[in-house]
């Protein structure tokens, strides 16, 4: 992120920039990483964190309804889910709107994200800071899955940054296995899985990581304009059956009149949208 | 595109811009519109029409392979393809890879592009400069459509920038009533049909309309890093039937070993893979 263009914010990634015309509200650090909001044009009230796009007020559920209804409208209970991350409140409001769900527990390690998402980007949490069914928990999320009982989540969903910083240790196999264990038998596991394009390696390794460690685990490809080449993954895991190709009909019935970017039909098409290349590299 | 920046070249959308590091190699003006060609560090040579990012060296499969193989390997026959636009000659390449191919029609109002395009950006067109199969025609291609015999063509492939300047005549009824005509009853018809997000209006009105003309039409959905916000659509039309969602086996054989993204999964998941907002508006 370049502070010298007074109009124009960018994030750089290998050689390319991705920019919103706009103007810088807050831009501070916190013990983890640096924080800056801004007010763009194009998409509202914006989020960066170590200058790289994380969200914006009128483009995120192209990210954050693609992490989430593929878990939470196949796992077999929704009696308790887990959201590693996602300080902003966008995953846990998607989670929120099903009703199935009893008890979310939202482990963030830096509440700095937490006060200034309520602060400046109000939209994406929504209800859900008094949703009764909600427990925040400032906490590190390596620390909170590597505690957690065997057997206790319906669904355990990875919403951090890119694998470098405080979001490092969200991207191994320990951490991994660990969300795993708490996972119950018919739960669903799901993870931002980075761009096939620009962090392909990355990618690659994350999927092949995931397919060792779950009986089940499938890629499934979507857009987020605001990231590195718009192209982006989510990675889905399951112990007992490939249930997140099953959406459940009263899941679907609770949340697909809302949604922008979901619906199983789009969900079908994403599992199976997988470029030539990547499918080639990754183990079977 | 802005030329004061001396080490970055950004297209402008509403608001947003994408920018890629390099050096301006050359920056001039046709009769029809400006070309610049760039050296990029992240995807080599790059053109730019009118300050829009049309292709680059290693970022081009993306957008060629998605127009071409969901046609070429479903039209009934291959005896004569069309192509209007696409003098970067990418579009053509993968099309003369099928070698069931018989003769092709290369229709490019802008003879610089051509040019341009075999002097700095070679590996776009390879070898179909000197194909025997191969006819090029420096010529307005809403004319050629209009003088073109009925039922003539096995494919007609619409490769345009976006609905200003040149490419403005590529996007209306008239123009795609005459690609109908001119398409046999077992040909394929395809076009680029901008992005569901940075030009979603255009997207959904250019489906809409071939939707009309077409007994069978159906957008499909991928990834162009370098297009604003980096997702991108392209439209398939058939009157037989729906043929597009069945490549031929042989046809398949032929080209899919040698393709980054294309394959007959990808394709299907692409044509699936249509997000929520778009599927309500779209005309049944």
């Amino acid at each position: 992120m370049n502070k010298n263009t007074t109009n124009w914010i960018d994030e750089y990634h290998k050689g390319s920039r991705y920019g919103l015309e706009g103007q810088i509200l807050i831009d501070k650090r916190s013990r983890f990483q640096r924080i800056t909001i801004i007010d763009s044009k194009r998409y509202g009230k914006a989020l960066l964190l170590n200058g790289c796009w994380m969200t914006a007020e009128r483009q995120e559920k192209t990210y954050h309804e693609c992490l989430a209804h593929p878990a939470l409208c196949s796992a077999g209970d929704l009696k308790r889910v887990l959201i590693i991350g996602g300080g902003d409140g966008g995953t846990a409001r998607e989670c929120l709107r099903h009703s199935a769900l009893e008890y979310l527990d939202l482990v963030e390690i830096d509440e700095v994200v937490v006060e200034t998402s309520q602060k400046y980007l109000p939209t994406l949490g929504g209800s859900i800071w008094n949703d009764q069914r909600m427990n925040l928990a400032i906490e590190d999320g390596v620390s909170w899955v590597s505690k957690a009982k065997n057997d206790y989540y319906d669904v355990v969903i990875v919403d951090g940054s890119d694998p470098v910083g405080p979001a490092k240790g969200l991207f191994n196999k320990e951490f991994f296995e660990n969300c795993r264990r708490i996972l119950k038998t018919n739960g669903v596991f799901a993870t931002q899985s980075e761009s096939p394009e620009s962090f392909h390696e990355v990618h690659v390794e994350t999927v092949n990581l995931l397919k060792n460690i779950f009986e089940y685990a499938q890629p499934l490809y979507g857009w987020v304009p605001i990231y590195p080449s718009g192209w982006w993954s989510w990675t889905f895991g399951a112990i007992d059956s490939p249930r997140f190709h099953n959406p459940i009909n009263s899941r679907i019935q609770d949340i697909a009149s809302k949604c922008e970017i979901w619906s199983p039909r789009w969900q079908k098409g994403a599992f199976e949208a997988i470029p030539a290349c990547i499918e080639r590299e990754l183990e079977k």
